[in-house]
């Protein structure tokens, strides 16, 4: 069957991002299978062979039920997020699905305007066609540091 | 009409940058159509409404004075920048027009070789063809931090 | 004859930055030609002319013996590297040779968690088809800042 295409996954990889972003995270869980894996986690984490990390949710129902709890924890005024997404790597492609790389860097700009890194590391990610759309199978956010907010307000 | 396709929406936002970051601000206002629209604002202001923002011109010729006034204050010896650009989502795109959103993060380099993060935000972009060109009819640079210095030395 | 295309160069500088940052530095030399030029050097450098730069090596030999060295050191439990590219720039492209220009960010992140910019700058570098690969026949990495680390632990 055809590839994916790089267009395809630039798309949606940054309409993603621009979901989280903007605010719009009751969007957010759209762009995960119903029967997803979705994982933030930590490159110490990973090297061990530690399963658990930091968020860890398999199905997009679970997603649903986080963005809820944050909207009920309303923690969004105190500061905001810019993801900026390096250069998408395909280390897989072949019938309806992509294995992708991505690197990722967040930074929080707090309420007073100060801005710093909050948070660096790789998107691991399967995607796969559905129709005309490109939905994220499985999406595991590996960080760089292992000191990350285990209060995490975003998605990453 | 056929759209405008991913390649080319990746060229001009990256030669716009580079044109930047290279110091050759005499060809920025070329990136622009002759009754562009370019506004540098806060998510804040542009939440309430505000239309004003920190910089605001609606015409080339503003631009092209806007360098000349830079270079007459002579300010580039003082520190230089860096723009990355993340992945652009194309919002609508048909005719000979684009809309798209590329999120940015602009690190400063002082003299003495401290960097830090400058600003981020997103690029709210209309870009026209023209020929074999693409320029932008729009470029609205949102921060998401609202202390943005109001002596911005370079454009965004 | 044909032109290198977008999709080509993005896969190959993701590819780059992804074997860096995942530790596996022994393939690095392998992005190279035989005849590769590898240079990293500052703006400040570069606007003065002078060749030298940071780091140089004008043959894949070289870089071998780089990795080796880098090896010895043991350099890497200390901290890790992210790099984030920026869109890039196609300046020239024709024949089996294409001209880029990609602006980097590099995070360092220390054991402690403790994450910074470390690095900012733009790769200039003359790509060549070589059959179905994209080698780097020369590739400088010029630093925005003046003030790098001279023990420097990574390529970048």
């Amino acid at each position: 069957m055809a590839e994916i295409t790089l267009d395809r996954i630039v798309a949606v990889q940054a309409a993603y991002i621009r979901c989280i972003d903007s605010n719009a995270l009751e969007g957010w869980p759209d762009f995960f299978t119903d029967d997803c894996l979705y994982k933030v986690t930590t490159a110490e984490n990973r090297n061990n062979g530690f399963e658990a990390g930091i968020i860890y949710a398999d199905s997009k129902a679970m997603l649903i039920d986080r963005v809820l709890a944050l909207r009920q924890a309303n923690i969004y005024e105190k500061q905001s997020y810019r993801h900026i997404l390096g250069l998408p790597t395909i280390v897989k492609n072949g019938g309806n699905e992509a294995e992708t790389e991505t690197p990722f860097l967040v930074v929080r700009i707090m309420h007073d305007g100060q801005s710093d890194v909050f948070a660096t590391g790789v998107y691991i990610d399967k995607l796969r066609a559905q129709g005309d759309q490109l939905k994220f199978a499985s999406r595991i956010a590996v960080c760089d540091s292992s000191r990350i907010d285990t209060l995490m307000a975003i998605p990453l």
